[in-house]
């Protein structure tokens, strides 16, 4: 089974013994995919908090600029990359697509893998793809100050990065126990010249409400969003970013998986498994739907799968219904796979997986069957990791050491199966700000968590019932 | 000017716009560059420490393998990188070439700067151009165990990664202030599969020495170097490595500037000045001796300038003389600038630029006036490195940020003479695991030292005299 479609299709035999395949910047891709349209069923909207009717562009307007929010209802199926966004994105990109000869013959599997890697970005993660482009339509917009939350610092640097590239001003709102526990994102979000708060902080409503009753209140991504949010919305000049779950957040990635292909059709060969990561679900997007489209097209047809967290598994635990986005409940309802707005996940070292619900998009595609999922315990994820790192060089961060530990176990199944598969993997980022969680695995004080069922039932008799 | 010599000239017009100038795996390097038979006079042999006569192979024998003590002194101009190196090399090289185009614009500088990044390493830096070859070297002559030392951890890292390559053990003595204050170093060197050691360490006679005089030591390279040489010594299936100064490790370095030439060509350009920064020397001497074969033979003519800390000037302000190359005084006597064996600098954010003294093929070459020198203080050093990160994106370490104060010092001599000038620099790492001076930089702690006239003129007091 080879590509066509989109993807000029020559294959180089010398190509065959590549540990990179690498594009040129003329190869970088020109438009942004969107599979709305390509869906089977369009997704259901999003409804008002109040009159749980659904919301119009009009209602997003005090948080997003226009195009953004063009973005989001789009129903194009390309939509170009401005060209001061390209001309950013070639700091890093194309990103390499790794062949990992060294992890495939130490499981002794007869599966080729294949890793497309994000941690060549400045901020080490996929964050960027998303925050230049959204950092741009800002700045075309006017707009001159941007405020966001973030928890580990992954999104935050991302788009003090992106700021910094448009001239635009950026205070971002870190949860308290990150704040604190990790300073060194805070210290990169500073070198690019962004603000950062501990949050809960005393410069919103909302964070002094929780510093009133808690003054030593740890915060939660929910808080920050709120802080963030209500910061935008009282001044004309700030809107407000966020870094996933989104429509326009997951077309904005597309571009790796764009790049994915065209590097397959270089070095001629065909994914048969595509495994990614899933919290809001990004990065999962960015790499799969270039590919669903093609197997929506019928020219290929891989198994896709999402692996996440034992200890946050929305997809293959979680309910799909209408929730509120944000912890206390003031954004739009979309309909997802959730655990319930208030479920708050086992500490696992994978902050950037531990969101209580899935991108709206995603889920809807999950209901459609257009790929599986799985849950996976962090020390599996771990052991994935170090054996990765031992082989391959690159020190994941913990999000995609899930992928790698799904990705492991689909390679040791090809060879119980004694077949020739092709995987592709996602590495979304490299795990230097992320060194404390090996030396939790190291000491052996990293453990599994049981599945949260009481948890679950708990958060989720709180989620409203809509109808419809 | 136009580069020829062992470089294809050709010039794509498309190219001089590029971001990044690539090159495929297929064009990596096949040989290491080796300057010593290309200088007008040879470097002064290294003297035994007890008879001050030259030393020969055998001397070195208990502590590296013959093929590395061959290329040490060896009068080849090339040597072949094994298969083997190479396909680890791919893992990363050939490095890219970046034009600072948004660097430019903010110095409104005419000059076009180019800067050649390292820190796409799996260990973040150059030291994986040397620590894989030796790694190679000493699994092909049956040793089972490598020792060596580490300050802040960046050679220790890249050393592990090499030998997990490999199949060799590695204990790695970690200076104890390092190993306290900055963890994630070993963090990452336990991820790669090697062991560390707080350094003055109980497993030596030499840490047990300074243990029982100061049981607080917050020990030093030098003590780290004693105690690694000493289990090297003692055991016959295990050796040592050393991760700068020496001629075998400046070799392997060279790859760095043979891709340089070859993406200059690509790009139709050609450096007039070239800045790195040393410490030990062996960076700046992997970007600048493919250039400077070339302006010996007289087919370009760049200056080439070194930039040193203000607080450890060997260079500039230490004397050319006989010395050792660790405090305790236990190694051969080399000849090279020197600030005294036993001199402290002051405790500056680059650790890596901390060195005494300055790699005796450098020293030598800087007395035949091969290239410049210059002292530059911390302060404008990570003012440069900010300027750098909000325009290009990178996030430096320390040691290059003083590559790069040279660069834009340059930028703006060109700017001020309204010359077009072309400046090459080297970016040896990133910063990830030094956000803590960023930190002090932000938070404006960070200061300048006194030129350490004093504590010099000290420290030199005790080299020993040596005549010829």
């Amino acid at each position: 089974m080879a590509l066509e479609p989109s993807v000029p299709l020559y294959i180089d035999i010398n190509m065959s013994d590549l540990t990179k395949i690498l594009l040129d910047e003329s190869e970088l891709p020109t438009a942004w995919y969107n599979i709305v349209p390509d869906l089977p069923t369009p997704p259901p909207p999003p409804l008002h908090p109040g009159t749980h009717q659904p919301i119009g562009p009009d209602d997003l307007a005090p948080l997003f600029p226009m195009a953004l929010i063009e973005q989001e209802v789009s129903a194009e199926r390309y939509i170009d990359i401005p060209e001061e966004v390209r001309e950013v994105y070639k700091l890093w990109r194309p990103s390499p697509l790794y062949r990992a000869r060294r992890l495939e013959k130490a499981l002794g599997t007869p599966a080729r893998i294949y890793y497309k890697y994000e941690g060549v970005s400045p901020a080490g993660s996929h964050k960027p793809n998303t925050a230049v482009p959204q950092a741009y339509y800002n700045a075309q917009a006017g707009v001159k100050r941007i405020t966001t939350e973030t928890g580990a610092g992954q999104w935050g640097s991302a788009m003090s990065f992106a700021c910094a590239q448009f001239g635009l001003e950026l205070e971002v709102w870190q949860v308290a126990a990150s704040f604190t526990q990790k300073p060194y994102r805070g210290s990169m979000i500073r070198t690019w010249g962004a603000t950062i708060h501990s949050s809960p902080s005393d410069l919103t409503e909302a964070g002094r409400a929780i510093l009133a009753s808690y003054p030593d209140s740890p915060g939660s991504l929910g808080i920050a969003i709120s802080e963030a949010v209500e910061m935008a919305v009282k001044d004309e000049d700030t809107k407000y970013a966020l870094g996933s779950v989104l429509n326009h957040v997951l077309l904005h990635q597309t571009v790796i998986g764009e790049e994915a292909l065209k590097q397959f059709a270089k070095v001629g060969d065909t994914p048969d498994v595509i495994v990614g990561c899933t919290g809001g679900g990004s990065n999962f997007a960015g790499l799969t739907f270039p590919f669903l489209r093609e197997k929506l097209g019928g020219s290929i047809n891989p198994r896709v799968i999402a692996v996440e967290p034992a200890a946050c598994p929305s997809l293959t635990k979680g309910e799909y219904r209408y929730d509120f986005g944000d912890t206390a409940g003031m954004t739009p309802l979309v309909k997802m796979h959730t655990l319930g707005h208030d479920f708050v996940p086992d500490p696992i070292h994978a902050g950037g997986l531990r969101y209580h619900g899935m991108s709206p998009l995603i889920s809807h595609m999950y209901e459609e069957d257009l790929f599986e999922a799985e849950a996976i315990g962090q020390v599996e994820c771990f052991e994935a990791a170090v054996q990765f790192a031992r082989t391959e060089g690159i020190v994941p961060a913990p999000e995609p050491s899930h992928a790698l530990a799904g990705t492991i176990r689909e390679a040791l199944k090809a060879k119980e199966d004694g077949e020739e598969r092709v995987i592709l993997t996602a590495l979304c980022g490299h795990g230097h700000f992320d060194m404390a969680a090996y030396d939790a695995y190291f000491s052996s004080e990293l453990h599994d968590y049981d599945y949260p069922e009481a948890k679950i039932a708990d958060a989720m008799s709180r989620v409203p019932v809509i109808d419809g």
